[in-house]
């Protein structure tokens, strides 16, 4: 399915790791739609995944980035704007990792210096693209940015941890910067809240393979897998949305406004039975 | 627990039909806090449940009405106001049926006849009350009203049918004449969702010891019982809460702000042990 | 822009009266992107407004249908399918009245024959359409189904009736049946959130000039019109959305995500200025 | 009015600095219903403000503590402990403060180094708060903790800057901990959406005359004061909201539940006069 949807358009892909993660099938899809891509990710990233490989099928540059650092954030602005010949149309920050998380301290005996990185990276750091952005006047009218939530902001999963804070953040700063960017140049910011998504990050996550056989059988059409979540992204950096912003968006095959399914229940029934 | 909250306040009880009811252990503590009560509920729901029993422990005269009937409903507010001597301060709102979930027909072949009378009893009725009630000038400044609602307003629960549909109404219907009722007497208009509980109504409901042990597990101070939310309506009826209108409250142990606990992915974790 | 995003889909569209309607420039729209299209509306809504017009334009057959008579939607359904030769992939719900609004009833005083009028019409409509198409299995394995709605379901605005708890019904009914459609057929049910728009509808609303004056300074992108709300739609019947579902898409150039802009507070600020 | 409603009960109060402050008005209505207190502040708030009258009236010591260092906490809770004789029962949160808003740095322009200030004193404190009262374990079961907020969490205020996003972070932390604390101590944590309030604080916030005077328009009841959140925080302190976790209470009059009043929108309406 290729429909040129993004014919003409250029864009910024943060966090592609290898196959799996939701930013490469999003850069897949963009090429396949016909825009012109930078890629872009922290140099351990680099070395840790295959990005080098995404770089070639996308025709596309790799420019290395901390994205906590404005100074290299700076750069990649400022190279991407030579490598397009100008200005850019979309942006997709899937980015987020946690210290604590990573070093399984407890939310309830947090390290604070830990804390304030996830924010930095999980959060700030999409306020720092922006601003860097909008400093060079990098973005285009009608310019579409997005960033990868999930349902951990408005609601609490043991074991999320810090990470559920840095997405109310997130979220918060796709509507703080999403006014003033949308008032100044129609450029428009929103959060996609994406199902457990079994990328290299999701795997991290405590119980993640209970959790995702928990939440596919509450979700009518079932988790949303990375290739649906690339898809939704070409719609949204498409000229289809044009006037969605401030948004976080649910793709999640229903789960967010589900209570309780028939699948999920009858499931959780079976554990009441003896144990053999 | 008494501490006069009420004192010297006057108010109307709907739907308390014996003493599993939500509406029966609001009275009591209205009753303990020092209210003036009337106690309200259709004929054949006297008939079938012990709402003497309740007058006589609150001293408190059983006026009957259909809460459909905007007929029944003046009697009743005119009763009422000759027994307060005047106008009264509070009213709580416990009515739900759906002719659809009594009779087994599930909500992809609905019957809508059945479905606009799940909607008048269930939330027009709750706006008929009011606005018989304004009508007659029957509840002070900064009176106090409350309807009992429930989270498949907002999240959809497998057999609860069309009953979802009549508690978005209702929860609407508590914006829009809160909105008219506040700006002109000062009147506060909020639903209150409380937790799946086992009044005789709730316990019709399809599943309904699996969804409580479920929710038990996912709530971190557990389901909220029939007496918490008397508990809770106090507090709602009271000089303390004045500035609070057009809100639905979750009254539910932290259920509506959980994705997923712990303990009920532990339970849950069980149903994929071999059968025995 | 035409991209044949819609190639191959089939569709009905509910609602089109003349070229100020949301769901005329959605037929035109999808009509480009290469769907095949049958047009409905009342008998009355016909002969006010110009479908035939639309109906040549689009290359789509027009079929009567009140959207409240199951019979009428019966025919409809049955007649759609004969000229599509099989099932079809989205539908467009764009239908909605208030005999209170018409007849200048206000909300305290309501008419609860026209209220409940207002509920069929506006809302249980919805629901017959669906329940009609799954009874003859009418809608293709990852069909998309929209409904527009307003915010007035969240919050409330004077003037705006029953109206306000009839789109909240509405919304309700996308959540019920899209987890029933969902996990039976993976059809997705969405509601999208619209500006306040100058159709021949909205233009009958109370205040409606002053109100889309003060949602314009609000919202960074302005208020969305009649051509953007054609474009998300087309969006949501495509292929890029299949896993979003239950879902209320706010489509408001940002507004629903604002408090106050300075816009709006600056036009706000000139009211107390001396009068001349 | 009081009712000895927090008879038996001990808690600490943040942020009073003088009686216009919201935690001032919450003090004294706490030492009404019968509870006993500890106050506390910064060094530097404490010499600005009058919180030693505050003490006297309270008949509650006063314990500095910066609530961003762990080590005053762990002093403040030690020492708060050692005077009540055991553990305590609430705890008010009233503490926010952004560099970037008093040095007028916009937030397009954000200075990243304040940005965490800004959320470490208004967001992380809470954490941090809640974090050394659990691990000395110093609230009773059932105890009450609420910090107070404002809906530029869910919706973009211009002028409000980096402060709307500490405020969703500390509506986050409450879920976060309102799990945690909830499941193993039945300690309830809550944010309380307060409208805009002439505080010392509120006064220094851009165009807060303005918005003021448009929120009370558009709120059915009128902006909530000082005085009302102090009722409404002894609600939430009492034994009457036991089951009520993870929330977000918006305490504002109906503000956050209006779309457009009639009042507003006349008051609106005068700024396209003709200037004189």
């Amino acid at each position: 399915m290729a429909n040129n949807l993004l014919d003409g358009k250029k864009g910024i892909i943060f966090g592609a790791l290898n196959d799996k993660s939701i930013a490469w099938r999003t850069a897949l899809r963009a090429h396949e739609e016909g825009a012109r891509l930078v890629l872009t990710n922290t140099p351990v990233a680099m070395r840790l995944g295959d990005i080098n490989q995404l770089s070639e099928i996308c025709d596309a540059p790799v420019i290395p980035a901390d994205a906590t650092s404005l100074e290299e954030l700076e750069n990649l602005v400022v190279k991407s704007m030579e490598h397009f010949g100008g200005r850019f149309d979309f942006l997709l920050h899937s980015i987020g990792m946690s210290p604590n998380v990573r070093k399984g301290i407890p939310y309830d005996n947090i390290n604070y210096d830990y804390y304030l990185k996830t924010l930095d990276i999980s959060a700030l750091s999409f306020h720092k693209i922006i601003q860097v952005c909008r400093k060079h006047d990098a973005i285009n009218e009608w310019g579409s940015v997005v960033a990868l939530s999930y349902v951990a902001a408005q609601r609490t999963l043991f074991g999320y941890n810090d990470m559920a804070d840095a997405k109310a953040v997130l979220e918060s700063i796709a509507r703080s910067f999403g006014y003033i960017y949308g008032r100044e140049k129609r450029i428009r910011i929103n959060t996609v809240s994406q199902s457990p998504t079994m990328t290299t990050a999701g795997s991290g996550v405590k119980g993640m393979d209970s959790l995702i056989d928990f939440t596919e059988r509450m979700s009518p059409l079932g988790n949303a897998d990375a290739d649906d979540c690339a898809d939704y992204c070409i719609a949204m950096f498409s000229d289809l949305t044009r006037k969605v912003t401030m948004q976080n968006l649910y793709h999640d095959g229903g789960f967010s406004s589900m209570g309780m399914s028939e699948k999920a229940m009858t499931q959780y029934d079976k554990s009441f039975r003896e144990a053999p």
